[in-house]
């Protein structure tokens, strides 16, 4: 049924609900697991600016990477303690709803799951986080909102 | 992991390729598929109207309720034909995406699975309908967006 699961994860505790979801998909159907975080690049206007700044703080393409990195591995060991085997962990920069939609894409990925609400998306409760809503929209696969 | 799916349907071409896709998880967990078509009210204003009017054609909500019973009717058919078994069908009126998950949340349902697009959305296939974003935004529990 699945082959291969993607679950797109910011560190949100949406996202995480929506990875253990993900985690029981996966051992439900043995379906290898990928897990993709996405930083937003830094805006060139903002990167020309680093140009003449100094090394240290990092410059935030880097240190957005390096989180990104780092969500990524919590929840892989999180999927991983969960029962989940095959789960493979990905760092991609650019705009998270199309890159999460052209990653799945040419990865051959069956299903998508997403967090109903991200990192930054509103906190009422009443709106559909743009992130989710652009990627059950774009997906040619199924999408899995939690 | 699942005990009660509901597959929303409205005649439209992504609703089938969603029922088909709660089929599969149906199989898959052996819960029970619920199936519901939810038409609109007419309006009390046009309510107010068919007091004076014959008859002859039927009263509009009459009309719609029969229409849904028949979508209902066929999409139940179509999932007993793929293999579904404890395929239930119901008929609401009301304004879809609440009734959807009003039902959802009455029914004690796991998972709601619902097309991309109803019948009435944009064709254009760039939005994601207006249903099941609310569905979607609205839900306890996860929506699967074919």
């Amino acid at each position: 049924m699945f082959r291969r699961i993607l679950a797109a994860v910011d560190g949100s505790t949406h996202a995480m609900v929506a990875l253990e979801k993900a985690v029981e998909f996966q051992r439900l159907t043995g379906a290898e697991l990928y897990l993709l975080c996405v930083y937003k690049h830094h805006s060139l206007f903002e990167a020309s600016l680093s140009m003449v700044r100094s090394k240290e703080p990092p410059i935030p393409d880097q240190a957005l990477s390096e989180h990104a990195r780092d969500v990524v591995e919590y929840a892989k060991e999180h999927a991983t303690q969960l029962g989940a085997s095959g789960v493979r962990g990905f760092v991609k920069g650019g705009k998270p709803s199309k890159t999460i939609v052209k990653f799945a894409k040419q990865h051959d990925v069956d299903l998508i799951v997403v967090g109903s609400r991200g990192s930054d998306s509103d906190r009422d409760g009443m709106v559909l986080g743009s992130v989710s809503q652009r990627v059950a929209s774009m997906a040619k696969c199924p999408t899995l909102v939690v």
